[in-house]
């Protein structure tokens, strides 16, 4: 890493500069009859641990079970991104927040034309929030909003995300704005 | 699982029938500083094994390290996924891959404006690919589009992800079509 993306980072963390880098590095081979290993690691703005992570598939796909489906990584990166920052953004946004609930659930369908390959396509992707906070409904919202814009993963869908927050007992649905 | 699903999967797997849904369920909680736990499975076209996640930060985001970063989760989602449909694909792309190495690059940027918290943009999205096999470029190829078609992944993505095929020792920029 060069000391100017250093310097920048640093900047953009505390004050108004315009923007930091975030990039990451993998490196995967196929190891088995369907499984596959990758090394994945952050490169940018700061060297991290890498981390060694496998997928598989189910034995009606043709594997051996033996790790997560690639789209168990994939749905869990874009929740765990969502949770993120939404505990990174609650103080900006006025909100304490002392404990943090999600469920999703995320929808694609696989279409065939022919003898070609399917094609996938994604449906439906919805994140449901429960915050432990005194805070208003509407400074939770605010929140919502904040993390799903600060969120590298929900950022590359071109699917909308549906966040619903709990509150009194209810589903309420938040805009994205 | 209903019976009529099931049986709408079994038909387009084996032959020509329109299409089969894929859905991912997920439950969270934070659990440290930065620290996020999940549990996540597919629950159609079949219900499989959950798995037990963890996504965390590194210590200048707050938290401790003791697990990947949620985009080290998603890219490794991204990758593990475009690499499982290459395999899936090959055979009906006539190529018989023997071995199969990736290495991937993903970039965002994250700006900011005021005192607003910062937002996330994708930027470029990479992933070079080796084969092992004795196919023709051309027939590479073919797996290469097909993969990419059929990745659940890379079809939520609102940038392309650019596809580099190693041959005769030069990277060869794939068309996604």
């Amino acid at each position: 890493m060069s000391a100017s993306a250093e310097r920048k980072y640093i900047e953009a963390e505390g004050t108004s500069l315009p923007g930091f880098p975030v990039t990451f590095e993998l490196e995967g081979y196929a190891s088995g009859k369907r499984r596959n290993d990758v090394k994945v690691g952050m490169v940018a703005p700061e060297r991290l641990l890498l981390w060694e992570l496998a997928s598989d598939e189910g034995k009606f796909h043709g594997g051996d079970e033996t790790a997560p489906k690639p789209l168990a990584l994939f749905t869990a990166g874009v929740v765990t991104c969502f949770m993120t920052q939404m505990r990174t953004f609650a103080r900006q946004c006025g909100v304490k927040v002392t404990g943090l609930n999600t469920r999703a659930r995320f929808e694609w369908v696989a279409k065939r034309h022919g003898q070609e390959p399917y094609t996938a396509h994604p449906e439906k992707f919805t994140i449901d929030v429960e915050f432990e906070t005194d805070a208003t409904l509407d400074a939770q919202k605010r929140v919502i909003e904040a993390a799903s814009k600060g969120c590298f993963a929900e950022q590359v869908m071109s699917v909308p995300v549906v966040h619903r927050l709990r509150h009194n007992g209810e589903w309420v649905v938040c805009e994205n704005g």
